[in-house]
């Protein structure tokens, strides 16, 4: 198959909907998860999270959109500045897939989809008990993009991971908790280990063969 | 394991290296195919590839800083305005990592790693012969972010992909093409379908256990 800019342009709107929304292939699969100043919990699946820098320690997400007032997640992020980046299992993938409907007003994500709350430290935001990847993040700056979008940007002020998960080279084996991977709109995949390679060095590179 | 800013700033950098670049989950594997207004073809594998939008296909990347003079994947997209995403199948994951490699002025990372390159209707930037998904992307922006890093937005002109990889619905299936996630830096990891959910309406959300 192939299309030009009109073609998809002229496409039927939910084919071009699932169909641009798998071309960028695997996305992250996580959950935000927020706090409102009156107390209420918010949790929201997000496949856009982006590594930015490692010293210090950034990731971006990207956010649709936003009706004015903002929906809960961005709201909370900007009223209270905090907010947690909980990496999502398989044992769990409906739960968090549900977390994107539109619930009442008052009603948590956490309670409604059965999946426990946790704070650790004296963290603001919860985090997600199940999951085996806890990022408490500090909102750093949001950019308007040409689109609408907004790109969101926090630094990592705590790390909570499975030990067990971690190798000597601070390498997590995204596998080893059954961390999964989101493909288009709706379909979760699961991780298996092929291959790691060594940091590229110019004089090291194997004779490929065509 | 749990840290807290202060200590992860304190990890020894290589470990620090790995740990944060694998703390936002699984990452989309792409390489991204340039030229040079001389002719030179340049690839390079990308791990930052986020989708913005659908109607109009929008996607950005994250560009580590740059030096002057910008290296030359970013120094081709402004020069030509254009530049492909090609997907990376479990069968050159080596290859594609390579990429990487700083080679000499000249060289061309299609032809050092054996990766064929392939020109579609009259676009301007080499796609990857081998890949199942190829997008040709026309350069809409860039924002400088605040800790140096560049995200770059581009449009979708052209999309060339498996026919028998998108099912009526438009959904793109990863595992039909070995499609691949990234871990970290040099992780691999293989991806096999889990399960699919609708798209979520209230009324319809299961009764959830704890």
């Amino acid at each position: 198959m192939q299309l030009n800019k009109a073609e998809l342009e002229a496409l039927e709107r939910k084919y071009r909907l699932n169909l641009i929304n798998s071309i960028s292939g695997v996305k992250p699969a996580n959950l935000i998860g927020t706090k409102s100043a009156a107390g209420q919990e918010n949790l929201a699946i997000f496949s856009s999270v982006v590594h930015l820098g490692s010293n210090p320690a950034e990731l971006g997400f990207v956010l649709r959109p936003q009706s004015e007032p903002p929906r809960d997640t961005y709201a909370n992020i900007l009223s209270s500045g905090y907010y947690t980046i909980n990496h999502i299992s398989a044992s769990f993938i409906q739960k968090a897939h549900y977390t994107s409907a539109k619930l009442e007003r008052g009603e948590s994500e956490f309670e409604r989809m059965k999946l426990e709350s946790e704070y650790l430290s004296d963290f603001f935001a919860p985090f997600v008990k199940a999951s085996a990847v806890k990022l408490g993040m500090k909102h750093q700056e949001s950019i308007l993009l040409p689109n609408g979008c907004t790109f969101v940007m926090g630094s990592v002020e705590l790390l909570h991971a499975a030990e067990a998960s971690i190798n000597d080279l601070g390498q997590l084996d995204l596998a080893d908790y059954q961390g999964v991977g989101i493909g288009g709109l709706n379909t979760y995949y699961g991780l298996q280990k092929l291959d790691s390679f060594p940091y590229v060095r110019e004089d090291e590179i194997p004779d490929f063969q065509a």
